[in-house]
This record gives structure tokens, C-alpha cells and sequence, in this order.
């Protein structure tokens, strides 16, 4: 009864809109996702009228103990005068905007609708750091929680695997912290829009203000190594090993392929999709690896017919250091134990053979769990689509990229390939 | 733009499963999707392999804040063995895994899959009844609970409306109540298998007992009429209006249509799958319909070809009884006004022209939010395959049936068409 999966209609990207990410104490997520709306429906090169939208897909994760509020699909048809048509909202953790982009995908497909729009809220800042970590361990494993573990653990348990496995060590995930924030400047929407010099610099001339010593770092990995600096949070998870708190929206315009070129010249087409489930660390059989993001591979290089050689970029789901490593081999970029190596090659640098996180990745980028996947699939579309200014990856001939986002410690993950046609 | 929606490929219902819904203080959602989950596998005329089930969606509410445990996808997968194929958890309040249901739909017509368990679960009886009420409040429009509003205001409301426009009184709710009490011993999974002649009778032994003065009731609507025995909750909504606290879980086995006859020789096909958004009380132009209810409906009959009259049956959104009048106006069963007097002819009982809530409805058969949606569609598959038992509608006929979902204070409303080819 396996057969290849494929749609029976194909999907294309015509529009999209991303905030700016950060702490942003004055706006809550309806402002945020009204910004990103505005932005996409501008984006539409031969423009759209917005009652053409026939069906709206949402991703959220912690409005409802964050803001004490559920059911924001109604709110959101509210928000941009869509009443009475439908909205669903999808819920995977982190990965609950990919998940509104999967089901906006199918519903358009499936032949039901022709133009559906998809996107991701959340708004984090509000509460505070310890309220965060709470509310986030509601995405892990029930099994994880009770024994203490909260992200940044369970990724310290990752790592310290595969330290032991392939000996690689802290000092490996240094360059995957300097290689994001060496993108994030380049990132006018980037929460932290800093390169690592830029942290040195600014540290050194706030000890000089303070009459405090001046540090003396040889260079950033030495930045990276000071634990005044770089405090641990989960050895060997330190600070600039974890993704930031971050608010923010994003959407995009998914239309019928057949439509595509009523909106725009440059259609971006959906080449392949996946989704996978994971077990919880204490099931999982290889500490390594994430069986999700395996999953998700398997089925979009499956749909699209191409292969991860085949991917010339790819934002890659980042929470930690530890876990862009582990995802490049999942995905296949990579040989298992190689994708360190890699990254110590420059190979995933803007200018390398595989840029990975051109957006800055969710470390420098900012982490709105709810509206990540969207904004992932913004930052491939803009890509695609050689909109992305200093940071454009600079390769005449862009055709195919990649977005991975994962949800929880591991329990949810989709991969969606991107081509311009 | 605009063309009659259809699906590309068609889907039907092969199997089933529905846990008794109540209290089960010693028992958690997952034990519940468990024993629903068995029971779909166990129905399946021709058996199936659970591993050829290729997605999982599912529809919760409430586990975010009364288990304070998020991302219930890997979990369940987890729990059925199915990782690490993908689950996506939808969310849409009460309309949650109705909304499960049309994602399974989308994903089977996509021809992206074959297989596709939809579901539903939820554990609500843990919690106190100002918990629940609290927590259910997150479903309403902000706008509604800042103004004090809880569910039984927003549709206390709605009746005297109602009331005023049609000249309707609680004599008319009193005939909602008493027919869907007739069907609810009929159906051995109802919270209260019990007729309001049972409660009638059970409250007179109870003050026999107790040595008190014995009720003196001319008939049910006198019983309904005494304040001690049916107290207000948010006039003119009393006790017996509301539905319950409940748990409980569903799900549904869907297969592409081609492939239906390798599972059953009794498939029963999704001829329509409609789906609205709705204002918020503050906003709405008419307080006695509901714009979600007939959107959804209007996208049903569009794609099914189908029209009210044709509907056979129907489960219908009673979570008050006010709701069941009005959406039986709003999926166009009865004109604006009509609908009080269509119950009071009966034309809504067991043996009329137009069954409604075979199942004994949400107050009756329960409520358990995430689960209903698909429970409603699972009383409709029963109904369709003849296997109702004693509350099976005496039609010899029976080919087509509705099942209509409502979130929120009509925030998200579905409507499905099942029918048997």
C-alpha cells in the first residue's frame, strides 16, 4: 500500500511578511501579527485583494497560559476582517507554524481552496525568565520535566553524547555561535543584530565606563570561553549556545501553482514536505539523532526527488548550538559525527557550499516559538526570491532551499524544501 | 476566482472509536485516547495494521492549562507506536478535533496519504468547576470575559434575543432538554443515560429518604420549571440547559475513497466538510445566529450538492439548549423562527422527520471539549452503518447525515456531511 508521496495539485509562495523580532513590552501578538500581514500583502508583486484569502492557518504555542487567553482563531479573523471564512490554528510546540504552513499546503492540494494564508504568534517578553522556562518545559516530554530536565538540558545531553561519540568538544559549537551572529547583522529583523566582535566590543566599553578591568580575549572563541562572559546555563550549554526570548509574527501566501503567476513573476514553489514525531530522551535510542527530523527528511527529499546535496541552503531549527550540529547530519548534509567538522570548515558560513541560517538562525535571529516556522520559511523565500540584501547567499544560480524547524525537545519536526522554478 | 470547492480525491470513514464519556477520576487523557483508539482498531471490518497509518491528527483544549502539560502530538504518537510518523495537534476550543477531522480530510485529498487517524481527547473532570469555568472562559472573546461574560452568559444572552425576536420562552428550551434526555439511555456511552423522568423519579426516592416533603411535579416541564430542582446558572440558561464537565476521547479512521472497500463494505463517505470564524458577542449584528455555523454549512452543501432538506440526521452544538434551536435555524433545517417550534412538534425526536442528537447531544452524552467533535462525527458513522442499537433512527433509508461543531461562544464552527453510497 507505500507508495510515493506526492499532491495532487502543487502550491507556490507569493507573499510574506516577518516583524522584527525582540521585546517588544508595548505590543501584544494581534499588533505583531497585523505588522506581518501588512507587510505580506504588500509583498505580493501584482498585489492581491485580501477577501481572495479563503482559509487562514495559524501556529501559536503559549498564548494560552502566556496570555490567559485560547481559541485565537476567531481573534485573528477578527484582526484582518476575515469573518466569516475559517481559521485553524495548529499547535506543535516550536514547530506550530510549520505545521500551519503544512496544513495550508494540503488544504490547497486537496483542491479545496486556491489561496489560504499562513502564519505564526507569539509574544514571550512579557513574562518573566523563570515564567518562560516553565512555560516552555510544557513542550517536553512529560518524562523529561520530571526528572528535571528543561531545554537547555536536554540539549546539554545531547551534546555531551556526542562529545563522547566524536569527539568533538565546546569549542566546535563556538564557531556555529560565531558563524549565526556573523549572518545576524546582515539581518535588518534580527533580535540581536550583533556580530560576537560587536559583544566584545561592547562589553570592553562598558568595563572601560565602569573603570572595571579590561578584558583581554585573544579572539571570540576566548570571548566564548570566559564563563563571565559565556556563563553556563547547562554545561556544556552556555549562554551563547541558547536561542534568545523573542516576540514576534509571521505569515505567508500560499496560492494554487496554476495561480501562482497572477500574484507575482517569481513564484517560490513548495518542492517537498515533512513531518515527523520523536520520542522523549529517555526512549530514544540514540542520543545523537533526532528520529523526527530523519522522518521529515525522509518524506520531502521523497516528494521533491532531490537529494540533501540538492539543498544550496537551509535555515536549520538552531534552539542551540548542539542541536544545528545534530541537524545537519539528520538532514543528510552531513555524515553522523561530520557535521561539526563542517561547521569548522566555514562549509555553512553565508559564502560556504552550504550557507545554513543565512537569517542569523533563532540564536541571533530571536526564537517567537509559535511564529518560527513561518519565519524560517520567509527568510528561504526571501532567499529564493534574491531579496535578501547583504545577506543574500551569493550564488547566481539559488534554486532550492531548505527550512527545519523542530518543536520540543525533539517531539515534533517538519522539513520543507523551497524552489524557484 | 471563486469556483465550487471540491476535493481532488474523496475520503471515507472505515472505523471508529469512543470511550464512555463522565468522571474518571483514575484515569488521564491518554488512558482515554488509548481505549478510544483500541476500539477504532477493533472495528475495522477488515481489519488493519496500525503501522499502515501514515498521520495522526488530533484535537485537545484544555491539557495546556489543566495538565499543565503542552504538545500532545509526540506523546500520542508515542502512545500508539507510531513515531515517528508525524501528529499534529489541532486546536479551534470545542471545535478542536472537528477541526482534527477536516486536516485528515485535506491530507488524504491532498493524495499526500492513504491512511489518516483523526481524534480527539480531554480530561476536564480533575478540575474544580471554577477551574473549569475559568479555564473555558479562555475560549470566549477577550471581549466577552473582560465584561464578565463566561459560556452560559454569552448564550443566556443569545435566548433573550431569541425570546424577544420570536416570542419563544424556557417553555420551548424545557422540549430541547426533554428530547435529548429521551435518546441518552439509549446510548451506553452517555454520561446520563437517563430520562428527565429518571431524574424526576431519583430525586423523588431521595427525598423519601431523607424523610423530606416529595416533590409534587404534573410532568417533566414542571419539574424543569422548579428552581431547587433546575437552579438558574445565567437566566434564562438553568442546570438542565447546560452541558456537563465531562472526559473522554474519540477518533475516526479515514481512508482514500479508492481505497475504502479494502477495509469495509460498509465505508461511509465525507460528501461535505464546511468551516466558518465568527465575531465575538460585541460585534455581532445578529444575536440570534451564528455567521460561523452558516458559513460552515454554506461550504458543506456547496461541496456535497447537498441541501438541508437532504440532511437525514444531524448531531447539532448543543452545549446549551438555546444553541441547538438556533443552529438548527442557521444550517438551514428551519427558517429564522422556526426552529423552537419544529422542537416543540417533535420533528426533532428519535422517531421524527429530523433526528437530532441521536446521541443524546453534548448535554446528555457529555462533553469532554477536544474529543467532540469527532464524537459527534463517530455517532454519525454508527448512525450511517445501521449500528446505533436502540437509538438507531427507524429509517430503512438512512443515507445521509450532518454533524455540526461549534468552539468558543461560536468563535470556529464545522459542519460535515457523511454519507453511505
Amino acid at each position: 500500500m507505500l507508495r510515493k508521496k506526492k499532491l495532487a495539485r502543487g502550491v507556490a509562495i507569493v507573499g510574506g511578511g516577518l516583524t522584527k523580532l525582540g521585546h517588544f513590552k508595548d505590543r501584544n501578538s494581534k499588533d505583531l501579527f497585523a505588522e506581518a500581514y501588512t507587510e505580506m500583502i504588500g509583498s505580493v508583486d501584482k498585489g492581491i485583494d485580501p477577501r481572495d484569502i479563503e482559509a487562514i492557518y495559524i501556529g501559536n504555542f503559549t498564548n494560552d497560559f502566556f496570555v490567559n487567553q485560547g481559541h485565537w482563531a476567531p481573534i485573528i479573523s477578527d484582526l484582518v476582517g476575515h469573518v466569516p471564512k475559517p481559521v485553524t490554528r495548529t499547535e506543535g510546540a516550536c514547530a506550530s507554524s510549520a505545521l500551519a504552513f503544512r496544513e495550508g499546503v494540503f488544504a490547497i492540494a486537496s483542491g479545496f481552496y486556491d489561496i489560504v494564508l499562513v502564519g505564526g504568534l507569539e509574544q514571550m517578553s512579557k513574562r518573566t525568565t523563570e515564567e518562560v522556562a516553565e512555560g516552555l518545559a510544557m513542550a517536553a516530554s512529560p518524562y523529561e520535566v520530571a526528572t528535571g530536565f528543561t531545554f537547555p538540558g536536554v540539549f546539554g545531553t545531547t551534546a555531551t553524547a556526542y562529545f563522547a561519540k566524536y569527539g568533538a568538544s565546546r569549542e566546535d559549537l563556538f564557531n556555529v555561535t560565531i558563524k549565526s551572529h556573523n549572518n545576524a547583522p546582515l539581518n535588518p529583523k534580527a533580535q540581536f543584530p550583533m556580530t560576537i566582535r560587536d559583544f566584545m566590543n561592547a562589553r570592553i566599553e562598558r568595563c572601560r565606563q565602569k573603570g572595571e578591568p579590561i578584558p583581554n580575549w585573544k579572539d571570540e572563541k576566548d570571548f566564548l570561553r570566559d564563563p563571565v562572559a559565556n556563563p553556563p546555563i547547562a554545561w556544556p550549554m552556555h549562554l551563547f549556545d541558547c536561542c534568545p526570548i523573542s516576540d514576534g509574527a509571521s505569515c505567508l501566501l500560499l496560492v494554487a501553482e496554476e495561480l501562482a503567476r497572477r500574484f507575482t513573476d517569481v513564484p517560490i514553489h513548495v518542492a517537498g514536505i515533512g513531518q515527523g514525531s520523536g520520542y522523549s530522551l529517555h526512549a530514544k535510542e540514540n542520543l545523537t539523532s533526532f528520529e523526527a527530523t530523519r522522518a521529515a527528511a525522509q518524506e520531502a527529499y521523497e516528494m521533491s526527488g532531490l537529494k540533501p546535496e540538492d539543498i544550496q541552503f537551509s535555515e536549520v531549527h538552531d534552539c542551540f548550538s548542539m542541536a544545528e550540529i545534530v541537524h545537519l547530519e539528520d538532514l543528510g548534509f552531513y555524515k553522523p559525527g561530520y557535521g561539526y567538522k563542517a561547521v569548522n570548515e566555514g562549509q555553512t558560513r553565508l559564502n560556504g557550499p552550504k550557507p545554513i541560517n543565512t537569517s542569523g538562525g533563532l540564536k541571533t535571529k530571536g526564537h517567537p516559538v509559535g511564529a518560527t516556522g513561518v519565519a524560517q520559511l520567509y527568510e528561504v523565500w526571501v532567499q529564493l526570491r534574491g531579496k535578501a540584501g547583504k545577506r543574500q547567499v551569493p550564488n547566481p544560480n539559488l534554486r532550492v532551499g531548505g527550512a527545519h524547524n523542530l518543536g520540543g525537545t525533539g517531539g515534533t519536526c517538519t522539513f520543507t524544501i523551497l524552489e524557484r522554478r
